[in-house]
């Protein structure tokens, strides 16, 4: 509390990032969703082709290289691809474009009830009013939850975090054919690792009331160069723009913008590394499911996995945790029996494994 | 206007940065304050040390290294800085964080009429009352007029800009005095460039309700890092993380925080350059003084000079363009007989003052 912040920051309560270990703290990191793995090699070459001089300019406030880059990929447009300071800012943006405050209207946005932790903290920071529609208890969403319900938008994670589950583009379609007055968001941070799903990015040109939003940060190992986008009708990428221009004209800084396109330009590498992740993550599901954890398929490069009844959630989180092995554990209904392990190297989860069982057997022994 | 933007976003007025250039164009570019000089070779030396695996992992949150550094040449503790994407960034979050939005307040925040024009954007989206203050006639802020007035506020850019007039430290000190129930922000985007002038972070431990705000853009070569910086009370600088926390936890990459630090720690580089713009400065402001302009005395890398009788300033900013010479006019009461011309390298002087002198010529032969 201070009386030099006004009233919105005396009162709001911040988004709560996963742990980050302390300098020189030795720890297997597997609370924060990172990519084991380093970004594409041509990273490194675009950096040492990098024309410092040119630090010195202002970079292009639209990313031109990072959306043509993102065209390419997608099969869109450049026009439908807006760039952002990581996919969070790019969350944010949305906010501020597509959401109407609660001092005009009565309508809300609709969130799930278990989700990205960020959606209420925008909500409320923006003074947007949200309202969380439960989802169900076998933590899936039901497009049909979404049906019939007056709202001034929608933002949904697809894959959904924490509980790594993904749903098919029909559903998608059906959340949008019944909400064309809306902005609908779909969140596709992790939908990479989602075997076999179809982008909503492939319904751009059919939905004008669409925003597929990505980040860099997972799939391809740059969580530290935060770069994000959103891919839409080229009406919303000029709202966002618009939003851009009112508070931050240049969101991507030079190198940024250059690495992302050199590593978006490496289709063989993000396939490489994508499914190194996904085939350590189906031989890891096995050996827990295997010592009796249960856990939904998962189209995330996380699990969502629940102990065996001889030990909570809580004290296998802690006990990892005084082992040197961070995952992440959310104290909320419905979720609280569950751990988010974020899928490492082979070597990592293999610890993470023998630590998991040596915290069984304990328990099983005492 | 879309029916999918809500209204703010509608309504709003973005701010309208310098023009860039097209790729491939060929122009001295004198038109957005950027630095002649690339930035520190201290800067390529941390770029070819970086390893690229780090950047799978989140940065700092908090930029410690960044932090770190401007302590140590502002002679503060790394717990009153605060560094964003930008100083436009910061801006903005301090907008969000220490003026009261308008509907829980009637006092507006104080900023001068004439100032960064991205002032009354931000107040206008964040729905912040702002009220203008007049500057004078000589285009000088008087700290007068920024007493014995309610409000939720201030913020004023020393030096100023378009007019490249810088207050002195006493005056600042009075504002403060004055205004001890506000935060006072004291944007020094420029002030390096100003000679003989006392930072106002020399007043940080002495006012608690002081914000000193900085760029790397224009003074280090780092316009196309985006990287920038508060200083103040711990207890602002915690306010300003919450602010940053509800919206966007990792605002500055890790290639962004290493070469800021790097550039920070570079003090003989950082004197060389910024006296090798000044020196410029004062030679071009001689030659254009002798051409029968008029200027104020420039305590930043721009001058705002008024030409002779012979032609308008809308003139030579239109025939200057057609030239490939980009300086910035304002069609603005007051500002609008003068043009705001970056410094350049001397070579690129040399090309807008011939320029110019041609100018003037034809018009006087006509």
């Amino acid at each position: 509390m201070s009386s030099f912040w006004n009233s919105k920051i005396n009162e709001i309560e911040p988004y709560t990032a996963g742990e980050q270990p302390k300098d020189g703290q030795k720890v297997i990191k597997l609370n924060t969703n990172e990519n084991p793995y380093p970004p594409s090699p041509r990273c490194k070459e675009a950096l040492l082709d990098f024309d410092m001089s040119t630090l010195r300019l202002y970079p292009n406030t639209d990313s031109k290289a990072v959306c043509e880059a993102v065209a390419k990929v997608d099969n869109v447009k450049p026009e439908n691809v807006f760039v952002g300071n990581g996919s969070d800012e790019v969350l944010a943006l949305c906010w501020q474009t597509f959401f109407e405050k609660k001092e005009n209207t009565g309508k809300s946005v609709l969130i799930p009830d278990i989700s990205y932790s960020f959606y209420p903290v925008y909500s409320d920071f923006y003074d947007v009013r949200a309202e969380k529609v439960a989802i169900k208890e076998d933590l899936t969403i039901d497009p049909d939850d979404f049906t019939g319900r007056e709202n001034c938008g929608i933002a949904i994670a697809n894959p959904n975090a924490p509980t790594s589950i993904c749903m098919p583009i029909e559903s998608i379609r059906k959340i949008l054919d019944n909400n064309k007055e809306s902005v609908v968001i779909i969140d596709e941070a992790y939908a990479a690792f989602a075997e076999g799903y179809t982008s909503a990015a492939t319904l751009i040109g059919e939905y004008r009331n669409l925003v597929v939003v990505r980040t860099m940060s997972k799939s391809y190992g740059l969580a530290g160069l935060r770069l994000g986008y959103a891919i839409a009708d080229e009406e919303l990428i000029e709202g966002l723009k618009r939003a851009r221009d009112s508070f931050n004209s240049y969101p991507a800084d030079r190198l940024a913008q250059t690495l992302a396109a050199a590593a978006l330009s490496d289709r063989e590498y993000f396939e490489k590394t994508r499914k190194a992740v996904m085939d350590t993550r189906k031989r890891v599901m096995q050996e827990l499911r295997d010592m009796g954890f249960t856990m939904p398929e998962s189209g995330a490069n996380f699990i969502f996995a629940k102990p065996p009844v001889s030990i909570t959630a809580e004290t296998l989180y802690k006990n990892l945790k005084a082992k040197g092995i961070l995952v992440r554990y959310f104290n909320k209904p419905l979720i609280r029996e569950s751990l988010r392990i974020t899928i490492g190297t082979d070597e990592e989860m293999d610890e993470l494994v023998k630590a998991v069982r040596e915290e069984i057997r304990n328990v099983q022994e005492s």
